[in-house]
């Protein structure tokens, strides 16, 4: 128990037990615990910025409310009976993620916030609900992230062929499975950008939601130059594991390398170069021996981004997930359901070998049984 | 699925089977519902606060390390092994508590918002943990406070006696049991400032954490206008159910009601009659019938504000709760150990005639098994 006065950490340890009428306890242990002056002094901060964490507080239900309207749809539409469905798995809106340690309050911490409150999708909707899924490889020593690779070691491993399996959402991440490989041998890592930052240029300079099919780039040029540079910062060249997300990629990353004078069609054409061979530089610089690509995500629609990786990798076949089942839009969310579905077995879902972790572990917490 | 790139709301619907050692799974339904602007540019919003929302993050996980130091050492002072503890039931710290629902994003919200990473606690003790229990009852309509009457209510009702349990922690609350109650008929509510506000005086004028046995209240006068003013605030007045923080009674409340010309031995004085006053006038005001108040919390130590408590309320006998065997520090700690077992045991921990809930729900998400 922590409560508001802030005065520390109340533990008891307690001895309870039930008759299937009436409860009895004894009280084995109590102390309090203080809070450092710094950690207090944070809490107080954060409580003192009242506009943002009413914000913070608010968004965490609003989320639980669409999502429970996103449920009933989705069954209303699926003519599915909520009496079928075994459980939700949730994966939450990030707020922030913060994969490498810092010294935060005198500790060295690392982090990730998911929003979305568990328990009130599961009040809502009356299906139980795991969510939370990153959090336990984090405390793991992991970087929580990327987690749809135990999805691809399960559905999309091949016995006679090198397979990376690249999903392009924001983000860009990519799954290595070596030809018969066991899960120990799978290499996961985000790549860089997705569709986020040519997303960030079709909006800012043409007020659209992305480049449809690609066509506005492929109706500019390359510049070289800038190119180069994108190229060149850390997070492309640093090797695996690693993770980002919109911390690193997002508006002021296309303001700071593209001024005036550059055409809007050819800063389009020049992000989609970037994410091209920003995915194809990370598997040649890890020594990849890849004979298949299978890409999935909002990406594998725009038919230039994807001719122009199979351009950076000539020597494998680049195909999308559907030609092997796997929906191109769904795939992430039928990876959280199977993550959902690894809690509820009991089974652990993170893999070592791919986040970092010091050791396997169970994912996600749960609401209703 | 919700993703970086803030699209909306992946819902697929995936039929798995596992035969033991491989996975299949069928595809059965996927949509993509979208976010109303309003929710992606609050999203957006938050996100850019990058200080405040890394603060944030990190606190989430400090906390759960320090919540797991204190675990520890309570094993090892306590000398009882981690095998013999069933779970751990962690309230967190508060960050927002908005019972009363208000139009956020074009829907009407109430939240509540406690920190502390319930499965990084499960990861780093190796423990069950149950959490994040006042969800589930806010997501049903209640105010998601307090929890403490169901507590009062299995282990301190009375058979002879009409009884009310205070709680004097940084606020005060009180759990109305009248003589041979059914759980139907608790009452429980926030009454006002427990220490807090006598904390906040001692602090600033003092410089000491509490006025130790309310000897320097003691020492000072009455100042019986300002009593007046202070007893007419809204939240005092208020009919249950009702429940306040730190969003209300703060440093900036006493500087708003106290200036530079009342010594500060009066403002102290005056604070905890306050305190006393407003616990004595939500008992009254209800109509409550009082045989016994059972005293727990911090303020059950301060020895003036109980002789204020028992003058304010002289039909009733005041006493400490260690007196029926609850200690006074220790019973709120107490109280989330049942609810976790409750939790645990299936049974619902909410009682909807104290916090304003439709129904009742189980309380509490848990990491680990």
């Amino acid at each position: 128990m922590t409560g508001t006065s802030l005065d520390g950490i109340d533990v008891a340890i307690v001895d309870f037990n039930y008759n299937g009428n009436e409860f009895t306890f004894k009280e084995l242990f109590f102390e309090t615990y203080n809070y450092s002056d710094k950690i207090k002094s944070i809490i107080l901060e954060i409580i003192g910025s009242t506009g943002q964490i009413y914000n913070i507080s608010q968004l965490n239900f609003a989320l639980s409310k669409i999502y429970a309207e996103s449920v009933k749809s989705a069954l209303t539409a699926s003519g599915i009976d909520k009496s079928q469905i075994t459980a939700i798995g949730m994966h939450g809106q990030t707020l922030w993620h913060q994969p490498y340690t810092k010294k935060f309050a005198e500790m060295f911490v690392s982090s990730t916030l998911q929003i979305g409150n568990i328990s009130a999708l599961n009040v809502l909707t009356e299906i139980p609900v795991i969510g939370d899924f990153r959090s336990a490889d984090i405390a793991a020593g992991g970087q929580g992230a990327p987690l749809v690779p135990v999805f691809d070691y399960h559905f999309l491993r091949s016995q006679s062929e090198n397979t990376i399996c690249l999903n392009i959402g924001g983000i860009a991440n990519i799954t290595y499975l070596p030809k018969g490989c066991s899960k120990a041998d799978v290499i996961g890592f985000d790549t860089g950008p997705g569709n986020m930052l040519i997303d960030i240029a079709a909006k800012k300079y043409f007020d659209k939601n992305y480049d449809s099919n690609g066509d506005i780039a492929r109706s500019g040029k390359l510049d070289n130059e800038i190119l180069d540079l994108l190229m060149n910062i850390d997070f492309i060249n640093k090797p695996y594991p690693k993770s980002t997300g919109r911390e690193t990629f997002n508006v002021m990353f296309v303001n700071n390398y593209f001024g005036d004078n550059t055409l809007p069609e050819d800063i389009l054409n020049t992000l989609t170069h970037y994410t091209a061979k920003s995915i194809a530089a990370n598997i040649i610089n890890s020594g990849f021996e890849v004979d298949k690509v299978v890409v999935s995500g909002g990406g594998a629609k725009n038919s230039y981004l994807m001719e122009l990786i199979q351009s950076y990798l000539p020597q494998a076949k680049v195909i999308d997930s559907m030609q092997l089942g796997v929906g191109i839009d769904s795939k992430e969310a039928v990876c959280f359901a199977f993550l959902a579905l690894l809690n509820i077995l009991g089974l652990n879902g993170n893999l070592p070998s791919v986040t970092g972790a010091k050791f396997e572990t169970i994912l996600g917490v749960t609401a209703g049984k």
